[in-house]
């Protein structure tokens, strides 16, 4: 079977490894940057170089966009305008997905291809091809958004056959709500953790000037902030709405906390940190820290 | 030397068994918790288990508070009503200095007793005596404030040598300083976690229904969430200022990227991230992730 993967980085190129578990998966590979496309062959975690994407996408029988949201969108956009093989699944990474899939609907209404859009939480701050590794999907959750036709229906479990091999936990689930969940885990979270980042440096200058009075907690805390800026930038502007909802909820919250510290109420306080603490315990229940 | 641990939590039961390495120490503990106590006893922690403050105090040669601040104001209160030997040191492991310091100061002014306080950036968002261990303080820095005066002056070189056995890098500083560092870097870190562990259940409901959908980001962002209640309750009300003040500055930087995000302002919100991104680089060179 034909594979492109377009977008070799972390993501891209560790899908590719697994894939390539698979013998029968003969594993195309794309990317803007020919440096990384270069490394990724000579590595083996592509079999082939596409030259382009009019090239090589009218053989495949599967393309993975694996890129920031807006380039997905762009690349979605020629995918439309070239002749696909009947029966081609599109799949993505992209880590919203309301706007993919209305796109992809208009796309590609009324043709025999298969767009479902996907998103697996798994990554890392790490980025780039040279940080692909193989089992980064392993027992990770990972969302399968299906288009509201047929034709995506009908392709689900055969795109879930297809990526088998990353042993991954498939979660199938309404545009919607995968948007609102990644919102308050990921997307508040990251901006949260990049303004704490510019604060500490607004407060104490130059990271060089307080890395040795930094305990883990920081470092922890900012450990995303570390994150692609490009990628984020576009992951933050694909879902402002729920974004900014989320943040106006984290606002809130921190007030309370702003509140009781300038009141010096003892009582709330410790009554909101517990409330955190407890509900930190819950989520780690069963996993190791 | 005889010396008192007072609070067997994670952070005294480390520091217990570190001073243990030299054969010559002779390590008495107190903890509220009786519980704890025993566990310490017959896990060898300690030598022996003190009844009270004032039957154990007075033979004392170094004394270490090892409990919230709320409490080592007061144990400093006890202890100077009680008869000391001349040239005791008293020393403490709290969060925040500037108002130990001053209370410590006019309790002790006159005596031949030294006060210097202490704060190690280590500990972790485990607590209680099992979390105790070996080497807990190698390598991490150490926070020492001077008294103004003498005695604690003289002092210091003594309680350096008494201390050797953790390995720790220690760092002399102002009292002030010190706490302006920790808002930064400590304090409202753990108020952010906080709130955004609290942000994340208003808005998806208990921790239970979204543990799935979590990737490490979040988890590694409220890590310090799971942080004792009571110990951050103390630390932050010990230190409001410069903690109310830190949360400005990240109110205003986080208004950086809600405005951005809300004004669909790509070049600026890509800017501020790379900034982020950039520092937290800095933070990170020439460490393991």
């Amino acid at each position: 079977m034909k594979t492109l993967v377009l977008g070799l980085g972390e993501m891209g190129a560790s899908l590719a490894l697994d894939l390539k578990k698979n013998p029968d998966n003969q594993i195309y590979g794309l990317d803007a940057n020919s440096s990384s496309l270069d490394y990724a062959l000579e590595k083996g975690i592509i079999d082939q170089a596409g030259q382009s994407l009019s090239q090589v996408a009218p053989e495949m029988d599967l393309i993975i966009l694996a890129t920031p949201v807006q380039a997905i969108i762009n690349i979605l956009k020629e995918l439309a305008n070239l002749p696909l093989k009947d029966g081609l699944i599109i799949t993505d990474l992209g880590s919203t997905k309301v706007e993919i899939m209305k796109v992809a609907k208009q796309l590609f209404a009324g043709k025999q291809v298969a767009f479902i859009g996907g998103h697996p939480m798994a990554g890392s701050q790490k980025s780039g091809v040279q940080a692909g590794r193989t089992s980064l999907y392993a027992q990770q959750t990972f969302f399968l958004v299906l288009a509201n036709n047929p034709v995506s229906r009908a392709s689900l479990m055969k795109l879930e056959g297809f990526l088998q091999p990353l042993d991954a936990r498939f979660i199938v689930c309404q545009a919607a709500d995968h948007d609102q969940w990644m919102a308050a885990v990921s997307d508040s979270p990251h901006v949260i953790a990049f303004a704490l980042m510019n604060a500490a440096v607004a407060s104490l200058g130059k990271p060089e000037a307080f890395k040795n009075y930094t305990a883990g907690g920081f470092k922890s805390m900012t450990r995303i902030a570390g994150s692609d800026p490009q990628l984020w930038t576009d992951a933050l502007l694909s879902n402002p709405a729920g974004t900014l909802a989320e943040l106006n909820q984290f606002k809130e919250e921190l007030d309370h906390f702003y509140q009781a510290i300038a009141n010096g109420d003892r009582t709330a306080l410790f009554q909101i940190i517990q409330q955190a603490a407890t509900a930190r315990q819950e989520l780690m229940s069963g996993e190791q820290e």
